[in-house]
């Protein structure tokens, strides 16, 4: 596709501070991970912003499985009488679903829900494969697509359409579902920082904002580059309200017949949005190492057909070395000038690039080019794959500092309500509220920020004045401006 | 699940001979692979039988990448209007659609179809991706789920909703796109011989079951234990077909605008039902080693607690040495007696049971059997790793050589259409064909066999006469029934 690329690459990106949602839309343009569809709000996503996906799966998949989650395949389309057996979760859900009302010619005696998540579905079934306490715990995870039907759609962060995995679990004891509820919530955190290299708060929502069936719902929240926060992750503890709509009950050891208690958590290609915002800039996208599907790019260059071959010689040699070590390297061989090829991984995001000319050759060197910082060296052959192994570790912990501090920075707290609605903009906000749905009802309406979480770890611990009563009130939480 | 589990293993499965429909269904219950759903025709794919499909999609995704094929994701929805476009393709289509009307709770402007395949949504948007030449071959593969409304549905076999891979390719010149199609044909043949161990017969479909909306239709086709045919993979010749319904056009290097020549191709989860029909027997399900979730199952045996924990050490021993050459194991600790995990593995396809108890240990042996055969052999101590390495290569290439030698036998030639009709039932009949729709058509009306499969390579090269007309015939065919 060099000729498109090449086009692509003469085409700016608009600067962040100038529209950040342009930025961002041409981010994901530019670096050829996604576009719209002609279905109204459903998503393209293309080779590159699919191979990111992949490996956020196999992360995930993984730390599931280390979990003794077992994987399954439940069906696309929910009985519309299943999403009303549990009254909040249909009130929460039927604004937005998609239904078939005909198929195969014919119209349907029930109309049929296409998933806006499958709690329904799955625990109808779970409610036959569970007779014993023996038969718990039972963990299942799906790897799924979902439709929720969404007025304003945003690549990646709000599609009509869009793909995830959701666990379901369920327990004997309350205790033990809400661990695992945490458990999980656990592993999301690890994954956004340790992979994603984008720091989250972890912590509980509002009642106001918790999932639709939930008595308790975990989050991480992140802070994108605009200081808005993004919900990343969520982990839901459901209590017994499903198990009691939907009959999930098991013979406990006491020979009591019982309700199980489940758990539900998911994280979706909104992950991917949140990966752009965390960390990329005016020059397109920037990757964490653990999520590039070019870890490393090899540029051969050359003036003649014997220096190009030399160098692309070279490349091969420096890739197989780096391969041997599980490092994901590309070499570019296409005919094109170095100049457009620079550009084009820029935008891309590719961690580190790496330049092989003739000159290179004769003084054993490369020329090495950090993304995230631009920083250029020049490197020598000798201990180059360590070197290069360092660079890649480097990038991945400096991007999660830089991120941290950014968001370090800008988590403030306020005075009173009117210093509030003056320093919200762009930040995050911890501040003490009185608990009720009230106030932080009136808050979203008139500022649009909303109790993003309320922290496990609270820095300001002790109580305080609620940021709109001014009550007593003993707990603090993170408001923001959200996507 | 131990109770369940002991519940189920007391349950026998209907002999194969007695009932082979009643058979295949026991065994997709009683491995726990798969079971009906709430709603009408679709299934719910079970932990063990998705992690077969897992392996599946593992194998054959790495194949497709060796191809240089990209992955990617379209929308589930496909506006009705897409569908209309290529005449052949909504007259195949279109009777089996489910379609979704109201959404967001509205009556949609255009009803939206849920795909039964992609060829209509991709291609519309190819024909903005490819532009040049050098754009040029696009390969493109999607894992997703498919919608299709069957009347009548079969576990894995014959699904409403199913999952699978389509992939999907545009190229510069019609020998390529038949070349291109041809190589993945030859991909998914070699999957199923070499992987699922499951011999296949490669040729063309004739026109009438060729693929609606394609030039050529290429398959893979086996037989199952009963003498009928299942197709395995199909992989389409479309021509130009598509790219003038939806305009998918390239500036060529020689300055000329000319349409794309165009393949795709599938396999499913249908692949699980040909998996159990080619190899299971009356005591369950018979898995290949390169597809078996659990390739060794251990079962450490003792009558005291003394010799349980002897007995768990050593298994934790042995597992560890095959884990560390890439061997799935399961040690099977749960506390139940031997006999019923015996015959839980033994329903679930695990090529080699290992036994080890209290006696074993003193000895420095263990005892081995052997899914396919019952063949049970005791093992030394040394050595064990390769002889149990072995015994696995051992087992995937019987049981390909069964499968085969079973089909050949199977594979018969006949005098004249009397004699076919008495010969049809659990056999493959190669025979000679005219060409002409209404002899196939006959056929098929009067004794429920289809053409197979043109075979590329056809043994009883030649001319012939036509089983049904008695014309003189160059086309050599299998006529089978099939699932």
């Amino acid at each position: 596709m060099s000729e498109k690329l090449d086009k692509a690459a003469q085409k700016a990106i608009t600067p962040r501070a100038k529209d950040y949602s342009e930025w961002y839309q041409d981010i994901v343009e530019q670096a050829e991970m996604a576009e719209h569809s002609p279905v109204r709000g459903c998503m393209v996503i293309k080779p590159y912003g699919y191979a990111i996906w992949e490996l956020m799966q196999k992360d995930l998949d993984a730390r599931f499985k280390a979990k003794d989650v077992q994987n399954a395949y439940f069906p696309l389309f929910i009985p519309e009488s299943f999403l009303k057996r549990e009254a909040k979760h249909v009130e929460g859900f039927a604004p937005e679903v998609a239904v078939v009302t005909h198929a195969g010619g014919e119209k349907l005696d029930e109309p049929l829900v296409v998933r806006p998540t499958s709690e329904t579905i799955m625990y109808d079934v779970f409610s036959r494969w569970i007779q014993s306490y023996r038969d718990l715990p039972l963990l299942i995870n799906q790897w799924a697509n979902i439709v929720r039907w969404e007025m304003r759609t945003r690549l990646f962060l709000r599609t009509t359409e869009f793909l995830w995995q959701e666990g379901h679990t369920v327990h004997a004891t309350e205790d033990e579902a809400d661990d695992f509820a945490k458990q999980m919530l656990e592993v999301y955190r690890s994954f956004a920082e340790d992979i994603m290299a984008m720091p989250v708060i972890v912590g509980t929502k509002s009642d106001s904002e918790r999932f639709a069936g939930a008595v308790r719902t975990y989050c991480i929240e992140a802070m994108m580059g605009d200081g808005k926060a993004l919900q990343a992750g969520t982990s839901h503890m459901l209590g017994q309200n499903f198990a009691k709509a939907f009959g999930v009950k098991f013979l406990d050891a006491d020979s009591q017949e019982k309700f199980g208690w489940q758990t539900s958590w998911g994280v979706s290609t909104r992950l991917i949005g949140g990966l752009i915002m965390a960390h990329s800039d005016d020059k397109g996208l920037v990757l964490p190492p653990k999520l590039a599907p070019h870890q490393v790019v090899i540029i051969p260059i050359g003036a003649t057909p014997e220096e190009v071959e030399a160098s692309q010689a070279k490349a091969q040699e420096i890739a197989d070395q780096l391969r041997a070590e599980g490092i994901r390297v590309k070499i570019d061989k296409r005919d094109m000038r170095p100049g457009p090829k620079f550009f084009e991984w820029e935008k891309k995001g590719v961690p580190v690039r790496v330049e092989i000319g003739p000159k290179d050759i004769v003084k054993g060197s490369v020329v090495a080019v950090r993304r995230d910082t631009s920083e250029k060296q020049t490197l020598t052959e000798e201990g180059l794959i360590d070197v290069i192994k360092d660079l890649l570790d480097q990038i991945q912990s400096s991007l999660y500092a830089k991120a941290l501090a950014f968001r370090q920075e800008r988590t403030i707290t306020v005075k009173d309500y009117e210093d509030f609605k003056n320093k919200l903009e762009g930040n995050f906000v911890l501040a003490h509220w009185c608990g009720s749905a009230e106030c932080e009802a009136k808050v979203k309406e008139e500022t649009k920020a909303t109790i993003r979480c309320i922290p496990f770890e609270m820095p300001n611990e002790g109580s305080g004045k609620c940021l709109y009563c001014g009550k007593d009130a003993d707990t603090a939480v993170i408001f923001a401006k959200s996507y």
